[in-house]
């Protein structure tokens, strides 16, 4: 069994919506998909899971602090996650706003984990990215971001 | 006599708007506006501004190459653009798809100069961003950005 | 009176002897130097120095989770510290460890907060950081930080 | 047969160097590894190869120009390389001096691709990194990361 772990934090209801897409995209790859808030997910669930993908606001340009708090913690499993595949996305207030970064920061934090970070040459590059509420766009772009994440995790668990 | 260089690459007419944009916005701050193509600009123009702002198309999330050799050409003046201060724009195909990454590119090497940068709480918070041509909202963002380096330019030319 | 607050986390003590060194070098500028632990930090802390220098840890390539809490609570005053001065400061646990990504992201924050940012071309570019303990090279290094950001922060103050 | 591209930008040498520890370590992982000088390198050694690993010396923060050039002219088979494994190693003059945001600069322009970038949880977490010349700790990394990426190719080439 390949499992899919989507942690997200959400205040607006924005991030969620991105997660559910994601969910939607990478069921029907054969991942058994999780989904989760960040304040309710675990160092352990982090652990357990083949794929880890990990959605955040804006906050001053980087992952909030709630999600940060998680990969911090992580800390002591670490190593435990080298291999695995990771993913991010992110939602703003604007254009401009920080969302790159935001990916960024969190592409990073799974890099240092040893983790393996997938790009997209069409869609959002560093991953799926909404100005506030997820338009047809964003909600399509997470959907693809979803399935292709979900098929390279079957690929990588053999 | 206080001198803002806008420095751009534009191939499809966009950052160029922008750049006008900025232009048009320190005008009448006090600063003597110089906008020059990045083809046309020397290490010597850099080194007789006080303000420098360099505006990229996204090209694989960083500034295009011929923004690069002019930033990579001026080592040979390394450290005499200390305490300047310095500015950045871009424009990008899609939302997601790089212009914050961009952005930061030029900063970075901006501050490795020893150069200041000045963020914006409001607008384009690394510098402004066009998806695209330039709609109302960028040209705005370009108008204000380039008021507010004008009036610090001033300021740290005192 | 001009204020400089350093606030920093430091679980070692590294990033502890770099907020010490950073202080050395900007008292004798005219600044006010206030040192101060991140979580004894308050919102009004932040709004009321004109420069703002903040230190981490490498965890994960971005600030601590700590930090970034202080930095999230700051929205409630977002846009109230446009055109302060802004600084970082990192120690990581190895070279190519995050240290610079971990600056990035303080100084994006700070970039989003309106603030201005200044770099250096001969010392630590994007700010000072630390290896494990500061060595002689890092202290030093840190020195020169606070003496230039406390020289900046009395101009910009004028 | 699974071939591995190694290109890099060498003034120095000291890339060089590096190039050749990675190819070391690739060696024996059942990759056949072409090592390339990155001015001698063509969009079409790109688009021949699974697994694509770039170096390059810290200019400003971010990839040599001479670097960027590659990515630049590969946009013309922008999506071909989507799936494939790609890496990145840096050499820098000083500590805090850019390497990793070097490194992340090539990671951003192959995730853009849409190629798939693995992390290290041990060693240089976004690539390897050297100050100057290459020592022990630079070369042995950079031999891991060679075999690591040597076999993450042979897996996704399946």
């Amino acid at each position: 069994m390949t499992t899919m772990l989507i942690s997200y934090l959400s205040k607006s209801g924005h991030t969620k919506k991105m997660a559910e897409s994601i969910a939607k995209g990478a069921n029907g790859t054969g991942c058994t998909v999780i989904l989760k808030e960040i304040q309710k997910t675990t160092v352990d669930d982090l652990k357990g899971a083949n794929a880890i993908v990990i959605g955040s606001p804006t906050y001053y340009g980087s992952m909030a602090c709630d999600v940060k708090r998680l990969l911090d913690d992580s800390v002591r499993e670490h190593g435990k996650l080298s291999g695995r595949l990771g993913g991010a996305f992110a939602s703003s207030g604007m254009i401009g706003g920080g969302n790159e970064t935001t990916l960024l920061s969190i592409i990073e934090a799974l890099l240092i984990h040893g983790m393996i970070v997938m790009g997209n040459a069409d869609i959002g590059h560093y991953g799926p990215v909404a100005i506030g509420a997820p338009d047809e766009r964003a909600v399509k772009e997470c959907e693809t971001y979803g399935k292709r994440l979900g098929e390279l995790a079957i690929r990588l668990a053999k």
